[in-house]
């Protein structure tokens, strides 16, 4: 029998899947988990995602981490960098902890967790392929976890899960329509991901193009710029290439 | 400036809109709210809702109503009818009070009152254009409230939910993914609603086709077939023309 698939369109519905014994991959496009990717991608050591901007402050200051996040899309006060994966390349990451706080993403990545969650990863159009190629091999029920707008389904996650289950549906049960819902929605996408963003007006495309992020949009939708598997383990999260 | 208009695909996500100062549409296609339209453009009375089986076999004792409903898709102990619109032809409805439960629209109502709905209204493909008039006509917010599977987000609410923003979208002001996501899904499916259910698997589909109730579906699929506006008030969703 194949393992299951289903999608959790926003950290709302989350209580309503068996996470207990699946994987869960967080999925945060604009612009956690594009983020985690691409920071481990360019040689972050690790990055820790706490979900509150003290925690982050008081982690940084303790283990002399980069603290970064956001809040409602800008940099929040007390922390030293934004949710960019921008400010990320190797000559100011490579070796470094990345201490992440997000609005959505990392809010998601500890519910998960508290629920118990077998294993967490993160996945993004980032890291597609290493993602998809990861949950081949597992044989595992997997709960695709979109993050949302605070609680409200959006777009660019729903394309992403929708992304990963094109990719799977032949290995995977998928008897779950939010499943069916977001890969209908990527195929509708798939030929042109920003150009779709841009037609639907999507919210985050609004809010985001409004402060100026075009370029991080468009590098966050285009597939395996950063082809990494970000693992949770013990408080981090660590591209362990053993793991797979 | 245009009203607002949001999509809440599941009642989990329904606290996240203003329901306070909108007109709310309870969509459950998988059947109640294509049986409300059913029997009341048949001549019933009035469609009392009710959100447990106890109630509805108290007030159908009281006032000597019919008492109907389902539970995970079948009549539930104590009631005489179920949730299947062939149940409530013209020759035995005309004229008579329906008492009705069912698993998520009726709930998803209560909900919509408790939160404090201007207006609660039912839609279905049954009464799809008659919903789509009176919404256009009352430049008011609207919500439009997906009844789910026990809150996992079904595929033919959100059709429904689509067809109506396919209808309406140049009259409201659309900043909700949710509703952008059931516009493009309805867009895919339009030709043939039926073939796309089944295409899909829906897990509604699947469940309802295993009890033989392939019709039902096909009927609450087809448009307009009971082009009447149930409106609630005070207990009671009657068909209120005057109202549009």
């Amino acid at each position: 029998m194949k393992p299951s698939l289903h999608t959790s369109l926003s950290p709302a519905l989350l209580p309503l899947y068996d996470v207990s014994s699946s994987i869960v991959v967080i999925i945060d496009v604009l612009r956690a988990t594009s983020t985690i990717a691409t920071a481990l991608y360019n040689g972050a050591r690790c990055v820790i995602p706490v979900d509150s901007v003290a925690k982050c402050i008081e982690i940084g200051r303790q283990i002399e981490g980069i603290t970064a996040g956001e809040r409602d899309g800008k940099i929040a006060e007390g922390l030293e960098h934004g949710n960019s994966p921008f400010e990320y390349p190797r000559e100011f990451i490579e070796g470094k902890t990345l201490v992440l706080t997000t609005t959505n993403g990392t809010k998601l990545l500890h519910m998960a967790l508290e629920k118990g969650a077998q294993r967490v990863i993160t996945g993004a159009f980032s890291n597609l392929d290493a993602v998809c190629a990861y949950l081949s091999k597992q044989q595992q029920s997997v709960v695709l976890g979109c993050s949302a707008w605070k609680d409200r389904v959006n777009i660019e996650d729903t394309l992403c899960a929708g992304a990963i289950i094109h990719r799977l549906e032949s290995a995977f049960e998928i008897n779950c329509d939010s499943s069916k819902i977001a890969h209908t929605l990527y195929q509708d996408a798939k030929k042109d991901l920003f150009g779709f963003m841009r037609k639907q007006n999507a919210s985050h495309y609004h809010r985001l193009s409004g402060y100026g992020l075009e370029e991080d949009i468009r590098y966050c939708l285009t597939p395996n710029v950063a082809g990494v598997l970000p693992v949770y383990n013990e408080g981090k999260l660590t591209s362990d290439l053993t793991i797979s």
